[in-house]
């Protein structure tokens, strides 16, 4: 049966502009978008019309990378800076997980910020606790989300009481792919926590899991520089950061998510490119942790796939419109510094949360004809707003927007 | 009569460390702090007594600058750089309050929102119509808040509509100062927009008043690049920008707030320090229009007097929270660049907010006996966060609050 909703329709399609529909209908069938009516097709009836008056309505945000038992965290230890921050907070928390009481009662905090924050699909680090992270996976299908998560692997490097063996974390990764492979919504993939953490044999079992299930792989990339450095020392024959995931066919196989790329040698960036790499720019996290700024614009204008993540807890904002604004920020104060770096524009940091991450999970983020209908309403509730143009109330979406200027959210056209 | 309030009470009176009182009681006396407590006083009875239980007390926010008309343009227009914004936006919309029904229109709603987000008390520039300005006066005094308010006097380089000749504005700004200079929570303030928007006659006459009147000054101060250019071509008799505000008497006689600050020559530090001027970081703002990033924690070890503020509209946040976690941003990215400039400690931006900022208002900001019992109740509506101590709270707040984790405001010892 086809439906529509009515609002101002703000998306894009190529980065450098939005496209803007005053006032228009956005018509659907089942999950699927079929277009956008400036008028109602005759033979929809009303009765299947929802009106929004002079709200906004986009396509809903993709998180590319985030922390789900991070959420508990958001804003502590922040000073400490990566390695610090990770041993004195992160660990010691992420064991708590162990216990899937923790897990029980944690997950569906953090599964409903995702919701309300407008995150309707995202990608996932949970932990290395099998049972906790189903409970993830559970609370994701209660609240109707779409995500990816992943088991976290770490066979060295961490607190003991932290690690899993190798044998033993792809034996827990492989049952929670079996279990999990076939669902549509909410899916397995691959995840070794960053190369430090992992063993060449963990590596390479991770990296035949993904390439014996087809399964997307997602990981961390030369967040910070001591760590770029300690990578270097642990695998001297590698030929840079990248070329460890490489041999372990963790790169470039299928789907790759490579969260941060901030210290990348030419040679990395080349092979990004060539490998259509989703880097994911964490702005306010790599602000937080002091780690260093990606050459966001630069990369963009090169080509390569640069998608946007919260990265919760380091970063401390769980609504990707405070990421897309980071994002700017982040940017300007690169051209700040050298002012041949270009700013990233509005459009562009709403194209990455939307098309780019999108892409990653199929045909979202964008309102074509046949993408699916994964959509957010959005209404400032202060009146004064109303005298907004629809682009001006997404720029201020953007800018200071939060769960209650959400008014609808719709996930392959179910309400939710 | 003598009451108190218990729960977790956080403060600073030094900016390198947090001073944390569990569950104790903060006792006043009409509008001033006694005291703090383990124990209840048993000359104080329980019905005089109002338990917050986990929740944290601290000192009210003060926000040492901000502009009222530009409520309504937050998160428009920031690709544009100060100058074009200020022309394509913000004359536009300042211009717009010269209808006294537009000020009642907006205004009610930017001090809800001071109100909202514990900005207790607030250094404010309106606009120079007289009518508008009055409006605010009122909504402040209505919402019982504390504010300096200017009206902003611009004679030259706005647009022609927006402009009011030197006799014009010094005219309305002395009868605007002489109905309110008596008044003890909402006082007027002298207010040169900036050196290229007035005349060394307007300057001057300012200067006079601020003199005659014994009031202190707020105005902005080396924001970016190109204004420091223009004002050298406008006064190249002057020394340096803040040069031309001393020539007029409008720097150093009484308190001054200079909000920037970024592009200080030697000598203006030095300056700056002599006279005790209050510079403003705001971050936000400076991020948001690329002009630069002050460096502050240079400025704080060399013992010059920085305060905090939200730069509404060009800064995007009204919380001075978020405020203090753009401010601890913008110090890890100049650390990035250079790692002999150190990172702001998170005492040191709460101290700012607070301490500093309240300095400026007289004896508030911090929880000293003799000071104003000016208070928020801060408490997380997480479940989940119950577990936190009570820095963690604050931190968390600092990182991730608003409006709703503010769950009480007193202002000189009234619950508003």
């Amino acid at each position: 049966m086809r439906k529509a909703i009515k609002g101002n329709i703000v998306y894009t399609e190529i980065k450098e502009e939005f496209i803007v529909y005053d006032d228009s209908y956005l018509v659907y069938e089942e999950d699927i978008i079929e277009g956008i009516y400036e008028e109602l097709p005759t033979d929809i009836s009303s009765d299947n019309v929802i009106d929004y008056g002079s709200a906004i309505i986009i396509p809903s945000f993709i998180d590319l990378h985030i922390h789900a038992p991070q959420y508990i965290q958001i804003g502590l230890g922040l000073n400490l800076g990566l390695i610090d921050w990770l041993n004195k907070y992160t660990f010691k928390l992420e064991k708590r997980f162990s216990d899937v009481s923790y897990g029980k009662r944690v997950y569906p905090h953090f599964v409903e910020s995702l919701y309300e924050h407008g995150s309707l699909r995202s990608c996932i680090f949970a932990t290395n606790h099998d049972a906790s992270t189903r409970v993830l996976m559970e609370e994701l299908k209660k609240k109707k989300l779409s995500a990816y998560v992943g088991i976290v692997n770490m066979d060295q490097n961490a607190p003991e009481d932290l690690l899993v063996d190798a044998e033993k974390s792809i034996k827990i990764t492989k049952e929670f792919i079996e279990d999990y492979q076939n669902n549509t919504k909410i899916k397995p993939i691959i995840t070794p926590r960053f190369v430090p953490s992992c063993t060449k044999k963990l590596m390479d079992a991770l990296g035949k899991l993904s390439m014996d299930y087809h399964l997307p792989v997602q990981t961390h990339l030369a967040e910070t520089k001591p760590e770029v450095k300690w990578v270097k020392s642990l695998f001297p024959d590698a030929k840079n950061y990248s070329d460890v995931y490489v041999r372990a066919d963790l790169y470039g196989h299928e789907k790759t998510i490579m969260a941060h790329g901030i210290y990348l040698e030419e040679e990395e960036i080349e092979l990004a490119k060539e490998k259509n790499t989703y880097l994911v720019h964490c702005p306010n996290s790599n602000m937080n942790l002091s780690s260093g700024i990606m050459e966001l614009t630069n990369l963009l204008d090169r080509g390569l796939v640069v998608g946007l993540g919260s990265d919760v807890g380091a970063g401390h904002e769980m609504g990707m419109n405070k990421t897309m604004s980071a994002a700017i920020q982040c940017s300007k104060i690169r051209h700040i510094i050298n002012d041949e770096e270009r700013i990233l524009l509005e459009s562009e940091a709403f194209y990455l949360a939307t098309n780019v991450n999108g892409s990653f999970f199929g045909n979202t983020g964008t309102f074509k004809s046949g993408y699916k209908m994964d959509v957010l309403v959005i209404k400032d509730d202060d009146p004064l707003m109303d005298t907004l143009t629809p682009l001006e109330q997404l720029q201020r979406f953007i800018y200071c927007g939060g769960p209650d200027s959400i008014v609808a959210r719709y996930l392959e056209g179910e309400f939710i």
